[in-house]
């Protein structure tokens, strides 16, 4: 018997069962429904769901046990999925879709929509000046693990910028991990269970939710505004979720570039606070900013505020190495955690080169260079976007983020989806949005729009309506 | 009123309830038990209870909503532990122990423990050449975060001594990961949930256990032979446990140094087969082997068998990277996590950098000598410790380990703790063993047993009884 589809009813039985495994309610060793309950369930024959079953087994997916029913074997179980498989042009556009678009792109491919700087916006000469100083570094720095919490070199250096900002901490403050966003997920598994809730802004950076599906959170936006979360839905939402976490970017926000205020800031550490959530402040922008803004984890003495940050966007991507400064008994927990699950912290040889390119003179230099460069760029592509109709939601005082909103009518995935398919990869609206309220709008890296071209089949895919 | 350790009945029962939270049996939102029905469960009058709740809430941990009761605030919840907390030297000897003391040992320490080879055994020639190369490379190397699986040149390396192994693989089978310990964390985070079961060998890495444990894996030992694990054991404990993983080193096992026999490889792998589990093979020490053992991966042909491996050992632990050789589709969704989780791979400044020196001939001839070296360093560490009565279970064909029984009457953990006041780090049974059946056991590294003040801080600690 065959449904609208062109599929029999023994298939549909199979793919509800398949389904069930995907999806993992089912795990390797359940046991399925009997014939007699799943026929039932499912308004089926008993014969057919024999049939199914009889199949299902053939193909190595579930195996009969003398007398106790069928089981689930987990040998073809898919991996519990994190997006939709397939290969990468067909994949769904999801919070994944721009990190894989823009680390697998082809090099001719044009990237407005992906979240680093060009590499010739970077330092290479201070880059290969380390690399040769490292050549000649002592034996152990080139092949020992180094310390659990990295060098304390570069966490010093991280320690006096907390002083310059006014807070005291101490060695026990900071450690070194593989990366920014390794960082924020050693966080998470030490704050979180599976279903814990965790707060984010809506828009917000879309790897946050990629990392927090990773964790089985549950993850609940609040609206962002020009100033920060809305801090009565941020308020409310506390009440209504009890959330473990808030994950937010308080300076140059991702996508937004917005920053916090003072006065949000202050609302949001007090709501915070009252109802026992830890924060987790991302401060992943913080070099590109002009002066120092409002930040959560300055105001509250890094107590229930952890900062977390990178070098991947002023320095370099390619030397993985991030940082986390929390209270030192947090700091101890996730240290345990970086060892049982990357055997210690990040590359003694990559932290050597960073901490040389901070403490050299050139690294202010560097980033007064790129701050301009940066401002100008923004203005240029305002200025480029505007005939296309393409309007920033604000213009922010720093970064490399300019969050458009579209004409009437557009939306962001089609266009991604087309854009794509001319080698031009987009940010859609839409993966930053918990609530996927943001159809309407791309988030542009300005750094990366000074090719003619990505205009040109921007306004292309824009006139196909 | 007090009990015999000098705290009140209150105390008491402030304490059980801290307790319920650093176990994570009361989570943040989490409502307290009612003060009548805590009163009965404690055998307290609710008066103490009352004046518990209030105290704790004086101090955060718990908070009243008026006219429900009493909720966990988790604005001080301990982080989940993974260890005991507190100062370095007071921690418990429990499977992080090692890694603690040996990454954060003062350069003045022995480490006869720790699990890798000194500076000095390193290839660092080649690793200099490599830096100052890579201080000409395309600034992209040097800046951009590289592909989402990690460099293909590295890759194809990598397949081709697959293939020489007689497994015929794609480049999509091979992903470069952070570590390989950060190989097999994705690996769990793709498969496993919450209170799965994972097979290791008793005893096994210590490392594995620390992983499993921030994975909420239960963790289940199978008695490890010299020539694998006892096969019927594993058996039984399928059947009995449905494990999702079995987790295990086939060549030159940590700690024992035992190779898998080729019976045993075959029936481990049909076990596995029948009962749907997917077996991690952590291959991290296959170039010591003098000629290649038995692999449960090659057996296979990439099935349900997962290799993982690094270059830690071998070259240099400080570049930081990992392989990971599976299905396409398992590749593929690893791969996300690994995005979700570090964004990216391992850094393609270090990858670069292997790469080029595994290119290199010189990578062979070091190899060659290593083993020889350690040769030689097995022999005459056994040598050395037999008038201790000190005596290795087996005799291993390759790689730095020597799994040794102490004299009867002597425990390793004691003697670890002794040894740990004098500088000298041990590595004892019971961290590697799931049953805490490995007391009598040590581990030792030969090529770190050079110093004879090493033999002398032993001999001392076991004369002590």
């Amino acid at each position: 018997m065959m449904d609208g589809q062109g599929t029999t009813r023994t298939e549909a039985l199979m793919n509800a069962v398949r389904a069930k495994i995907a999806n993992r309610a089912l795990g390797p060793g359940d046991r399925l429904p009997s014939v007699r309950s799943f026929a039932r369930t499912m308004g089926a024959s008993p014969s057919t769901v024999v049939d199914a079953y009889g199949r299902l087994e053939a193909e190595g997916v579930i195996r009969a046990r003398r007398g106790s029913g069928f089981y689930v074997t987990g040998a073809d179980l898919p991996p519990m999925a994190l997006a939709g498989m397939g290969p990468p042009g067909a994949r769904a556009v999801d919070p994944l879709w721009v990190s894989r678009q823009s680390l697998d792109a082809a090099p001719s491919a044009l990237k407005p929509g992906c979240g680093w700087l060009p590499p010739e916006w970077m330092p290479h000469a201070a880059l290969r000046k380390g690399l040769r100083e490292l050549a000649r570094a002592e034996d152990g720095l080139l092949s020992d693990y180094g310390g659990a919490r990295g060098a304390p070199g570069l966490r010093r250096l991280l320690l006096g910028r907390l002083a310059d900002e006014g807070v005291a901490a101490s060695i026990d403050h900071v450690m070194l991990t593989g990366s920014g966003t390794q960082a924020i997920d050693l966080i998470c598994r030490l704050f979180l269970r599976p279903n814990d809730a965790v707060l984010v802004d809506d828009p917000c950076y879309f790897n946050f939710q990629a990392l927090l599906r990773a964790h089985q959170a549950r993850v609940v936006g609040v609206p962002f505004t020009p100033t920060g979360p809305d801090t009565s839905a941020f308020e409310r939402v506390l009440k209504e979720e009890n959330p473990r976490l808030y994950i937010t970017n308080s300076a140059l926000h991702n996508p937004t570039g917005a920053s916090l205020s003072p006065q949000t800031a202050h609302r949001v550490l007090s709501a915070a606070a009252a109802h026992g959530v830890t924060i987790v402040e991302d401060d992943i922008f913080a070099d590109f900013e002009p002066a120092l803004s409002p930040r959560l984890a300055i105001l509250d003495g890094l107590n229930r505020v952890i900062r977390t940050g990178s070098f991947s966007k002023t320095l370099s991507a390619s030397l993985r190495c991030g940082y986390i400064a929390a209270r030192p008994d947090w700091i101890e927990g996730l240290a345990d955690l970086q060892i049982a699950t990357s055997f210690g912290g990040p590359s003694p040889v990559a932290t050597g080169l960073v901490a040389g390119v901070l403490a050299g003179g050139g690294y202010r230099k560097h980033m007064d260079r790129l701050r301009n460069r940066l401002t100008c760029a923004r203005m240029a592509a305002a200025e480029r976007l505007r005939p296309l109709g393409v309007v920033p939601w604000i213009m922010p005082r720093g970064g490399f983020y300019l969050w458009c909103r579209l004409p009437d009518g557009q939306d962001s995935t089609t266009l991604a989806q087309r854009c794509l398919e001319e080698n031009v990869i987009l940010a859609p609206g839409n993966v930053f949005s918990v609530s996927q309220t943001a159809g309407a709008f791309l988030r542009f890296n300005v750094a990366q729009l000074d090719d003619a071209r990505t205009f040109a089949v921007l306004q292309k895919a824009m006139a196909k309506g």
